[in-house]
């Protein structure tokens, strides 16, 4: 079968590899659609760890064609969309149920073959049913989507709440979605481009604001802003030190501040503890998935979050190479990869 | 009565005032004592706004000498401490419950006369009964332990967490015994004065670390340090940039950070958001005391937090004018304002 | 004025009185509306205490004609609500930040006179504000649903929850808009009445059932009911014993119950350990507003909660004698009193 | 080998099985000791389900005689405490992070053979490392601890809260203790036996009750009882219909109750929802162990939680099968069993 395999820093290469067996307890999904996401682009450069040669590919979903012994519960035929993180169960963190937060972490996609092929390999309990008419492609935003959820549920949003989110990539414009679903009544969408600021309108956005012209921190939260005092909660989802830093200051007194978005290691943002702490502003980090994966397929189920407008382009294999080996183009939000195309 | 007054910026004077009248639902307290905090130096040097002239003092405890019309509970006689804090009601803060972050706040010994006088008058609700067994100085302790219950509410410690406690002063010392009352059995103070390491021990840490040795961070977080991995929950209770940016390196995966440490208005530090979003890191502050001054009274009058090894000096008001126009003296944890002394 | 004062238990009188003079800090409202609420009706009844005479209605709200001394960010001409519950600020439940559990709560309309007169007075603290281009009725629904929003809150319903609410009176019906509101993909609203089911449905429920017919909780739970398994959420707004008695079995494994509704004091109903425990339910209960009325306020100006379709009847002083001296008519959701009316 | 074995309901007996190999990822445990709990009686009586033929006891601990492949960070001759929960991963319960509600729990001792047997086999993943130096018999706590431990987190117990325990069997004895660590300065235990009440008083409980002399509710609760008002957090440990129904009378407004104790199904008790209401108790149930083992084992290896004074006997495994078959002992707190006895 293809695959897309990285077999070295900066070596990423269409192959042709053999379809893998699904080991007991696992099935073998044929991939219908696979996210290109900027974690790729950085195990590709070699700026987070992988273990090569690999697949790559953590952002899939497909069409179960064969199910391992022990499996119970999955049929070859159903459409399943697969959480890469598997933890080991074992550790501290495990065992005090912070699992995203696993000493032995192994991601399909990173640590172990993913989704940039015909078919992949996860264990039953990373599978998580999706309905065969839903359109194929949106199952790919499940792992995203996961991310998401447990960004806002560490928002603890109330009914009524206002709330800024910094950055309109498909992590930001999820985001938004779920902040309206959460109960926050207005929701504030800050990001440079234009064309994405008009698709958080369509997805719920109540308002949106480009951060380029002038002070976005004093223009918001003015007397005469948008949000006069602040925002209940800001969700950082940009991962850059700009809005990293502004993040703060968009908080209202009491307010928590979500961040979502993943600077470089080891670089430094600069923070002014006298006003988090004269305002008492909470400042939280979400990694990953911890238990969310289910609920991120029933909402792509549902239909009750959108990604259709989040698809910017469908690709093949061969074009998958080049899309990975270079920055995202501009204005993109999600490139996926379709096998069959090309 | 006498009163030491703050007339304007670093000008500070031992005055000869009227004796006020008890208000509506007020009580004239007669001051025992009065503790001498960072803030009033704060306020004396101009760094913390006031409102001059008035007098200073918000830890302080007493006799009550007369109550005015309307009390209900109180009765001539009685010890009290009081809670300098006085909240609006009315702003967005004080109808969503966040009365320490109201916009009008109203503290006396800041905003209106305080507690170094021989009297001072506080509204009822702001009063708490203390036995009047205690010895008399102990309820001048009631504030600042009000304000770290809050710190160590927020740290959510959970039976047999470890803490690290960094700065040793009066908060880092009610705090060490705190997180031993919330249910840490490791609980580790660094602060630079051997003595006030041998403090501690006696309070209840289980071990104690010098930060000016080698790099602390490391020292207690490897394999074979004190806490390797981290520690479940950080308390900054120094209000250096030093151990603000050492804060998050202490705690272990999953940990909790809380800021109880005031850093000057406008100063920055250095954060690493990979490290914290990686480890999922939680970084809370803590203002003031919102709702837990009854607790603290309680604490105090049972003798379950120990204070009687805080107080470094017991001062008369002259004294008193020095000690707070001046640095607190080396190795000092509390000086005391005990009207009648000189 | 007019004003209808319940002068001893059962005896309720539409009276000439004087019109009340605001006090320090508060405001004199010229009231607009003020909805019958079943309270009321035990009131009258003497099933709860009061303190007669007294002019009952604590559901108001209305245009301020003056303001007493001392008020600021109130003006003459301004639309306010008003939260009738005053707590005092001094006792242990107050101190502790739980003001609706307040030893010495006093309301408007059942301790000091309240809204079914053509003026009330209010402190300025319970007031707020409301926009002048708002139906001037809608004000009138701001206690009940801080009501509400206190349980949801409690709920802790996350984004893609199910829950099922319990009666589909004002409070029922204001809460299956809040459950939605709040991030519920699924709210199913169990009432006897066909016509409030349809209500429902106009609000945002995404599905009914009628309790009459057969074992609601089998039939809503069973593999193929509305809601297999049961719901993540089950908010009980009847306050009869059968609900109560069904609201854990409508819960999922690890589901909350949160009762809004009233059963006469005394009264037991029969729950079963063994259930709640093996599937770890959380039974929760709510009692009025605390730290609510604003966000009510704020919900209903926006027009985010409806209330046009819980406004069944307008009646002026005359029929509100008869109205609260009488059981609820069928079908009837909220019945105001709108001075000016007859 | 030998093991006390549940060949149908009420048929127990001391067989010779051959000694188990352990499979992959699994420990093989040669037993030191396994308690002899409530459940075991159930199953015997099969008032619990079960598998028969099986071997119970689920209260075990252990040294490693062997470990299966692809085991790690556990060797030979290590001590180990089993935790007997085995989540299945797959349902939706252990996809929400909710591991003890499991639709497929399979228990260590229940539905695979447990710790009455001179060896057992334990997923590594369910194995946690005890200090050699450790009396052996004290391991066999961990498991009830953990489940203490869960009951006491639901609690929030907070510093200088008051709590009421129910029940002074080993469940009950635990919670005193944890309770004491977790900050209550006032834990009363409430039981009838006098010789519990004095192990209670040794174990940190600040004062004690017999529930047989008047109405333990009202005398606790009143004015001039140990707990004026009632217990911040009441924890019912005794899991009669009584102590149930006691419990929230129990607790002051605001207050929370955690059920423990575990009655038999279908039973139903009476409660006041009037009074639940009004006051804001919350009721919660506490069921197994989720995510608590490791820290009920690192509170046994520490000493911070003491077992000794709860051992009442220790016996061989023909002794056994009569102290299974047949209710505690009067007074008896724990029995285990001991290999090599006999
Ligand atoms: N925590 C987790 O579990 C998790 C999971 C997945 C992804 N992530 C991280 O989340 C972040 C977002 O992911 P993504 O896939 O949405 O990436 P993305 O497409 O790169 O989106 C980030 C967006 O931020 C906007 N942006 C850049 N600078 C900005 C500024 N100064 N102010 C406002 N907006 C700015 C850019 O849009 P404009 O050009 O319109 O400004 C950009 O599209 C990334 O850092 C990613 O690594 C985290
Ligand atoms: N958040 C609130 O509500 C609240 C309330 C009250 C006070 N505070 C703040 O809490 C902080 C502590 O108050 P305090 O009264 O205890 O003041 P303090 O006596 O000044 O105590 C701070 C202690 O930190 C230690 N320290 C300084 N640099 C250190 C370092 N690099 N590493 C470790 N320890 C260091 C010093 O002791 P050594 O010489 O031994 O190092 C010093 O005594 C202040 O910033 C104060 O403003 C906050
Ligand atoms: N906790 C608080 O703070 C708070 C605040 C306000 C009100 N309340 C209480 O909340 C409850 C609801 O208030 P409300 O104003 O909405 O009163 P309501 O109009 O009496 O509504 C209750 C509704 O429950 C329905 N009902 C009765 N028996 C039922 C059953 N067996 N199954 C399903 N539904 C049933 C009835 O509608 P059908 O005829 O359609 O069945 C009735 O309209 C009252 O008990 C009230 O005292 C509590
Ligand atoms: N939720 C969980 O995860 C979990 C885990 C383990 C056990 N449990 C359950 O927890 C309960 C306690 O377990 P255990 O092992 O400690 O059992 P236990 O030894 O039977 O202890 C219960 C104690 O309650 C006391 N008691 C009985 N009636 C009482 C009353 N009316 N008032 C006050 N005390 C009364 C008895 O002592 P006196 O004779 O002194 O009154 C008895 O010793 C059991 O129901 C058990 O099934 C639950
Ligand atoms: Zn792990
Ligand atoms: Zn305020
Ligand atoms: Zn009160
Ligand atoms: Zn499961």
């Amino acid at each position: 079968m293809k695959a897309l395999r990285l077999e070295a820093t900066g070596k990423l290469a269409l192959r042709e590899v053999e379809r893998p067996d699904p080991g007991v307890g696992e099935l073998l999904v044929r991939v219908e659609a696979c996210g290109i996401c900027g974690t790729d682009r950085h195990l590709f450069l070699g700026e987070f760890p992988s273990k090569p040669p690999v697949t790559l590919g953590h952002e899939f979903c497909g069409i179960i064609e064969r199910v391992g012994d022990g499996v119970s519960g999955f049929r070859e035929g159903m459409r399943v969309t697969g959480d890469p993180n598997i933890a080991c169960g074992q550790c501290p963190e495990c065992q005090r149920g912070r699992v995203n937060l696993c000493h032995n972490l192994q991601a399909t996609g990173i640590h172990r073959d993913g989704g940039f092929a015909e078919y992949v390999c996860i264990p039953q309990q990373k599978a998580f049913e999706l309905p065969l008419a839903l359109p194929p492609l949106h199952g790919a935003f499940c792992e995203p989507l996961a991310c998401c959820i447990h960004g806002v549920d560490l928002a603890e949003i109330r009914t009524g709440s206002s709330v800024v989110v910094l950055g309109g990539g498909v992590i930001g414009l999820l985001v938004v979605q779920l902040a309206r679903l959460a109960g926050a009544t207005k929701v504030v969408l800050v990001t440079r481009s234009e064309e994405k600021r008009r698709v958080a309108e369509r997805l719920g956005a109540t308002a949106n604001a480009d951060p380029s012209v002038g002070d976005i921190v004093s223009r918001l939260t003015a007397h005469d802003g948008l949000l006069p005092g602040g925002a209940d909660v800001v969700i950082e989802c940009a991962g850059v030190a700009e809005t990293i830093e502004q993040a703060p200051g968009l908080a209202r007194r009491g307010g928590t501040v979500v961040i979502l978005g993943v600077m470089p290691q080891g670089v430094k943002v600069a923070i002014e503890p006298f006003d988090l702490l004269f305002r008492e502003i909470k400042l939280v980090s979400s990694f990953i998935n911890p238990f969310t994966h289910r609920r991120a397929a029933e909402l792509i189920a549902s239909g009750t979050i959108q990604v259709e407008p989040l698809i910017s382009r469908r690709i093949g294999f061969k074009e998958g190479v080049e899309a990975i080996s270079n920055p995202a183009r501009k204005g993109e939000i999600r490139a996926l990869v379709v096998p069959g195309i090309d």
